[in-house]
């Protein structure tokens, strides 16, 4: 069992209205790749963002006086923090500067997943796609590809460093549930369901690296069994969440 | 950039006292895989623990009063929950029957990471390796390869579905630090620390499926700065979680 996983190199900065389809496809070819049927593109959230225009003018937003008072105190831009909330479900932790937010989407996120970097120009938030499920879904459809995942990195608790993970998934399981299968020594294999979608991303992060600017992979080689695909069962429930 | 990830499919079943080098060797001969410089080889806990002899028959275990009431309460085995707690240095959540315990090592997991599972016979638990580093290391000068890493699966906070992480990291720096780096728009990357061991691992679990029992893969095609190693680096402070 042998998997390939390419990033995509020759993209061009992406802008708002462009089709990622057209350019992936357009690169895939310039780098000698077949995007098929068994083709899982990962694409990462920066750039379905800025072709979908889920882009912010901070000078745009003004700040409540929550945002404001807790972004003096820490040293934060009062802007941010505003988008921040109005991103935001539910704050899970603010401490220490730190603002570690449940997105309107469920996802557990530092700044509820709103990102300065790369926006292309200063006083530019970039949001979090607004239902990245259906942006892999039409993506999906558009490519002819098996699946496609749409990631972000994410911190964890408890272990240091960002993860790629999943926050849009289409055309395979996020779960993989092996509860009720045997191992071969025939034991039943409890507690064992597997966040698929969540190692695919992390393996296209090691060819994603933020520095390069490569923001999309193709992987080949898994096997799979085809469904309709969605994020939603990474989201652990609220009310199951001992950490929440 | 391209990784290839390749599970070995044909080791056999681990003992105390196997040498998982020649082992892993010889699979690797018999599948036309090359074990070189430049290869990272990935190894599940469980093998490592077994040749190692870190399992324990839980018919030897006097369970205390604490474990034997907090086990009749949510109906699990007191041994087991005994050998939890001895394997740990401190509960981060026991809830609903769930334990979530930091390990002697450091690393915050259900069980301690201590597993049933597959342990080749009933009443036979698998402890992690008394120090996964260590055994990364000697791996890694055995194989002549050019990192090693241990895994387990583990759960996370907010997110359901366990992924593959690394607990032992031999050869490779376990975190890449970005900060201070620029991204192709020239804006310095903050807070950009990636934990490559653990995307690494997740890469390597989508081709080490438990029901398969391949519990090794080999990853080619990285490029990184060959450094000692150790998968300290991952574990966040206590001091510093927001978490725990």
């Amino acid at each position: 069992m042998s998997i390939q996983i390419t990033g995509l190199t020759t993209l061009p900065e992406i802008k708002h209205g462009d089709s990622l389809a057209t350019l992936i496809r357009e690169a895939a070819v310039r780098e000698n790749q077949v995007v098929g049927r068994a083709t899982i593109v990962v694409v990462a959230q920066k750039i379905v963002s800025k072709a979908e225009g889920a882009v912010v003018d901070l000078s745009t937003i003004e700040p409540g006086p929550f945002a404001s008072r807790w972004a003096e105190q820490w040293g934060r831009d009062a802007r941010l923090i505003e988008l921040i909330l109005r991103q935001s479900k539910r704050i899970v932790r603010m401490d220490h500067g730190i603002l570690i937010a449940e997105t309107l989407h469920g996802f557990v996120a530092a700044n509820a997943g709103v990102d300065l970097s790369n926006a292309g120009a200063d006083n530019q938030a970039i949001l979090l796609p607004v239902n990245p499920d259906a942006s892999a879904h039409l993506l999906r459809d558009e490519l002819g590809c098996g699946a496609v995942l749409i990631t972000d990195t994410f911190g964890r608790a408890w272990r240091e460093g960002l993860v790629n993970v999943a926050i849009g998934v289409s055309g395979i399981d996020a779960l993989e549930d092996l509860r009720g299968a045997r191992d071969r020594g025939g034991h039943l294999l409890q507690a064992t369901v597997i966040a698929r979608a969540d190692e695919l991303a992390s393996a296209a992060g090691l060819v994603m690296p933020k520095a390069a600017g490569i923001p999309a992979a193709l992987i080949e080689g898994l096997k799979w069994t085809p469904s309709e695909g969605s994020a939603r069962p990474l989201i652990r429930a609220a009310a199951l969440d001992l950490f929440r």
